[in-house]
């Protein structure tokens, strides 16, 4: 899939490619032998059950371990957000790195309830560098280009930010994580992942573009406006992913798909947060389809397109909380759910253990 | 609602509707205002902000406490059951029943991880009692009589199993319980669960009847023959509550319905697991229409039912996992969500604090 665009690839996007393989099927079926011997009617606990038998295949093992949890967030700006796009201006996107780093934001109350650990990463902020222990400082370039005037970043500069999205979850993998989730932070993402989205799938932009942070009506009409325009103006070509990505989208959505195609070719689970990671998903997706064995959906956000980009990978939402707020937060619920589900695997009794009838 | 009905009507149950009044709407304002001083575009939490209003509106305070949670399991068995409507027989209500108290179940397993405390009452198990030092035992009868012959119970059986959830509840909160779960065991309930339904709603039997446990087809057309039987031989008044209760519903039914009252008439949230406790919930609104205020739904599970109950509420469930199994699981996974609310409305920054620019 990546054959024309070989000659600007990099070594670690490359080699990370050629690690990504199918999941253990025999783990997987001894996992549901498993759960069909302990004390509930067979699948009665549904895509509980799902989520465990998808982290056997993927860990190899009938007991999966979920117990070192990462959420990944990738932080950048956007050029098009001088077009009109958000809500909110974009020094939103530096402020809201601090308060991250300050354990302010809601990604930091939800890890803490979770017990995972926030690693947060400038991958394209504008502006001064942040000056903070904490931040992962891997910026490729300071914010993208404005996407209806031009490319909002060179091949090579999507394929960097896609190797700071391996080479951070590689390093967390290495600490010893073996859940980890999608997180972002960039004041008009939603624009960079509806144009995505648009180029990839064809959909008419109306059906796709929703209200980010909160526009208005005629915000809203300026946002779809904009990315009709970077559509024709840069004609992305949907066969080759890296064109969509580098054309018309994000440091972070490039660093977000580094993420999961690192995650996959180590073999972890990646829990994808909301429209914007499902977007990158999507990405990593395309560049290698069985990078999907690898994700689990959390939760359904308000925008219009999220359903649409799960649907292209058949991923399903398990979280209908209309969240519409990103850095990671649907994602980190969602850790519940995986939790329970390798508890109820790991700790549940059989049904030779209770001494309990079994279905007639 | 209850004017005819009133002879049989004991006092515990006319104490605890009087009880039943509004939430704080005084406290819902201020936790509205709370909210939107956060580091996040207002509203984009969603249904965690949803939760987080309707818990401090129901305990009077900005910050609510959920620190304390407990799921109320019901048991009991259905006489029903003879006419073949389950894939289990009988004897598995008792086995379970001591499989929860041994810790090897779903429910305990799941209340483990959400740092719940299961407590587990007889109101009704057929055969001898079960002798163990943690099952509450406040049998009314043991196993309600079949309903394609005959009323489940008397009138006066059903308000004693009313009565049982709420003394049950009664003596959690006394013990500083802020969080409630419903909880059931007992094979056969999705029959009687359907029974009522289908006597309030007037609905096609069809439609709500489901696999319960995991009928096969011919399991599933029996059970809807059974519920077509029941309501012709009981004729339960739709008006009348406690009359559809008693002649087409369950011990455990009742006793949750009750567990639900005496929730809402000490102003404590209740969480309601999957299609059994929406049914229970139903009954427990139709008694008294505020205490919805103090419900919230969990999960959407398999059986058609379900959904009908909840919309019949105005109830929105959060989890879609398409679990079948009871016992407060859905309930209990959802505390999580819960708490998560309660953490956001309390841990988060405000925009002064962080020093963030507001929506433009």
């Amino acid at each position: 899939m990546l054959a024309v665009e070989r000659r600007s690839v990099m070594e670690l996007l490359q080699q990370t490619l050629a690690k990504i393989g199918d999941v253990d099927q025999k783990a997987r079926a001894a996992a549901q032998k498993r759960l069909d011997s302990l004390t509930k009617p067979p699948g009665s606990l549904g895509v509980l059950e799902e989520i465990a038998l998808q982290l056997a295949a993927i860990q190899g093992r009938v007991i999966p371990q979920v117990d070192q949890k990462v959420v990944m967030i990738m932080a950048a700006d956007h050029g098009v957000v001088e077009a009109g796009v958000s809500a909110f201006p974009q020094e939103v996107t530096v402020q809201m790195v601090h308060n991250i780093l300050n354990h302010g934001a809601a990604i930091n109350v939800l890890s803490k309830q979770a017990n995972a650990r926030v690693v947060i990463t400038d991958v394209g902020i504008k502006g001064d560098p942040i000056r903070h222990p904490d931040l992962q400082q891997h910026k490729v370039r300071a914010g993208t280009r404005n996407m209806c005037k031009e490319a909002a970043m060179s091949e090579a500069e999507a394929i960097a930010a896609i190797e700071v999205g391996i080479e951070m979850v590689e390093r967390e993998i290495d600490r010893g994580a073996n859940l980890i989730a999608t997180g972002e932070m960039g004041i008009g993402n939603t624009t960079a992942s509806s144009a995505i989205l648009a180029a990839f799938c064809g959909s008419d932009i109306i059906n796709i573009t929703g209200r980010g942070t909160g526009l208005n009506d005629s915000g809203l009409q300026v946002k779809q406006a904009v990315i009709k325009k970077a559509l024709e103006i840069n004609r992305p070509d949907p066969s080759l992913p890296l064109d969509v990505l580098h054309k018309v989208g994000g440091l972070e959505i490039a660093a977000l798909t580094g993420v999961i195609l690192g995650a996959a070719a180590r073999r972890v689970a990646v829990v994808v947060d909301g429209f914007i990671s499902a977007v990158a998903a999507l990405v990593a997706y395309k560049i290698s389809p069985l990078c999907v064995h690898y994700m689990l959906a959390s939760h359904l956000s308000q925008e219009p397109g999220h359903r649409i980009a799960l649907d292209e990978m058949g991923l399903q939402p398990s979280l209908y909380l209309d969240l519409r707020l990103g850095e990671g937060t649907g994602a980190v619920l969602a850790f519940h759910l995986v939790e329970a589900a390798v508890r109820i695997i790991s700790e549940m009794a059989t049904f030779e253990e209770a001494g309990i009838s079994n279905q007639e």
